[in-house]
Order: C-alpha cells, then structure tokens, then sequence
C-alpha cells in the first residue's frame, strides 16, 4: 500500500493521476500549505524538504515528481506508463519531465513563492512581473519542440502527460490563456475528460 | 559514438564525468558561452533550449542532466551506475538527482543567470545576496538527509556523484566554504581523486 502526500493546488496532482492511470492501491492524505502543515515536525520527519508530493512506501520514503512518475510506470507495468524496455524513449519522457521540473515549475513558482530567491517586495513585484513572458516561452517551447500529439510522446501516454496537464492548468494565474497553444490546449481538454484526471480532481476537491 | 556538448564550468561536467565512469565511447564538443555559442541557429536546431549538456546519439538528441545520467547507466550497465533492477532504489537516485537539478542548480543559478527570472538590477542583486543563505541551505540538507557516505547513495557509486560534485564545485561562487559540510566535503575531495573526473576536468580545460 502507497501513502500519497499532497496539496491541493501543486504539482502533486501529477503524481496523484499517475496513481489512478496505474491503477494503484494507495491512500491519499492530503496537507493544508495555508496551515503550513508541510513545515510540522511531523511532516519535515517525513519529507526533510517539507514539500508535496511525497510517496511513502513498504521500503522508505520517496520525493520528487520525475522519480516518483518513473517509480510509479516501473512498479505498475501492465498501465505502460512509459517506454520501459528502450532507455533511449525513456531519456526522452525524463527529460521532458526534467525541463517541467527544473524550468516550467520553477518559471511558474517565481509568481506565488518568489520569497525563496530574494527578500525585498520590489524584487519579488519585478519576478512577478516576468512570470507571463517566462511562461508563455516555456509553453511555445514544448508545443514547438518536445510535444508530439495526440500525448506528449505521441501515440502513447505517459507519466509525461499528467505532469504536462498539471502545470498547464497554472497558466490562468499568470494571466495566460492555454489557447495560445492549440495543441496544448486540446491535450489539456482531453486530459480533463480522462478518468484519472476526474478522480484525481475529484479527491482533492473533496 | 555518442557527442557531448558541454561549456565550460556548467552542469554539463557531471554527464561527462558520467561518460568516462561508463567507460562510454563519445567526443565532446565546446561551446563558448561567452560568445553565446549556445545561442546560433546552429546549435539551437540541436538543442531548442540553447543549453548545456546535450548528448546526441544515434537514435536522436537527449538532454537534461538527470535524463543524460540515467541514461548513461541504463547504456552501460557493466558500470554498474545505478540499481538498474530495484526501481525503488532508482527513485531514490532520481530523486536526489531532481533535487540537484531543480532545487540545488537552481538555488546556484540566482547569483549568475538572475536575469531569467526578474529584470531590474537591484532585484538581480537581491537574488545574490540571498544565494549564500540558500546553497548553505541545500547543502545541510544534502548533508543531513540525503548524502549516505562513502558515496552519495551509499557503498555504491551512482550517477549521483559526478552531478552532487559538479554543484558542490559552484559554493565558492557563493562565498560558501565546502569545509561547513564535511561528510560532502570528504566526498568532493575523493571525487577529485578519481580517474573520470580528472579526465573529465582535463578535457575541459585543455
């Protein structure tokens, strides 16, 4: 049995569809950030970061969305969440997750938590500022590059989408419109329509 | 045959280090950022991201440090880089990967390339006041949490090593002294010893 740690509005609903897409046992518990329940004793026991999502197994504690989307595809073939058999596809689904990681996210987080990387309140005005140019660069970029339709890698789905899908419903509160990018636009729509995206939703809505 | 493309004095030195650990057979190929080679048509219709390390392989173009890494083992698995066959041991090394990648690199990255994410010159040097804090940060944690000893992951070397080295080498940058960890300290100092980084780091600055 998996415990899913997560919060609503962050980048574990990816991991937390994963889970549905598998076809996962798990529970799902969910932390409120407005209570700071991520900074607990309890919690930073768990997850030294202090940070969602967060997967606690039979084995130990994992983190960290890319590894926790590889785990989850490993740990659950028949869903075939990804190219497991072909390191040369399964580079590619690490590293379009890695560019969401990395640079989307961390775009993306300059807006709500720019706090991180400087104190003064006109420096965090000014990287609130840039968040739309930054994100509308980060979105061309995966529709003109990494995005292969009708998935991100193609014909198949992977552990890419759900990660794609989640940080694409963040573009509303930089005041971007999803419709800029019509192949993403379309995936976004056809990813609410999926059963692990409603039960996903549904959860942490409840 | 595998091409490296690297620059000097960035990430791309932890998937170099990592090819010489695979005993891989590849040719690294330069570019000046200070011309912003990374920046010509040229190279951008091999890497849209116009960054660094990129791998191009017979199948196409891989990028993105912890898809490169992994990748590497998976590829070479005499070397033995990774617990290719227990997927959550390798969610642990893609985990700490993850968090170098998109937390640690990230932290680093405020102080020389704060441009991307804000524009006025005092939020840029807001962002280099607030590095130190933030890499000492990182770096306990690594410390505390994460680094097991001898090797990043333990008894075993991993593709974790080259990349915790190759970020463990920017804290001067930061004014940060690698002494204040000395579990990483110890590790930076054995990494220098060995034959893949040595090589790695001759090649670069010849």
């Amino acid at each position: 049995m998996l415990t899913l740690y997560y919060a609503r509005g962050t980048c574990a609903l990816a991991t937390h569809i994963a889970l549905y897409d598998a076809g996962a046992e798990f529970e799902a518990k969910r932390l409120d950030f407005s209570k700071a329940e991520q900074r607990t004793p309890e919690y930073l026991k768990i997850n030294p970061k202090g940070r969602v999502p967060v997967l606690v197994t039979e084995r130990g504690v994992l983190s960290e969305n890319p590894a926790l989307l590889l785990y989850i595809a490993q740990t659950h073939p028949a869903a075939k969440l990804a190219p497991l058999d072909d390191p040369f596809a399964l580079a590619e689904v690490q590293a379009f997750n890695a560019y969401l990681c990395a640079t989307v996210h961390v775009a993306h987080a300059h807006r709500p938590r720019g706090s991180r990387w400087a104190d003064e309140p006109s420096s965090l005005e000014d990287m609130k500022r840039k968040t739309p140019a930054n994100m509308r660069d980060c979105f061309a970029l995966i529709q003109r590059d990494l995005f292969r339709g009708p998935w991100a890698m193609g014909e198949a789905y992977s552990v890419v989408d759900p990660y794609l899908f989640t940080i694409s419903t963040w573009l509303p509160t930089h005041g971007v419109d999803i419709a800029e990018f019509p192949a993403l636009a379309d995936h976004q729509k056809r990813m609410f329509e999926r059963e692990s995206v409603k039960r996903a939703l549904a959860a942490e809505a409840a």
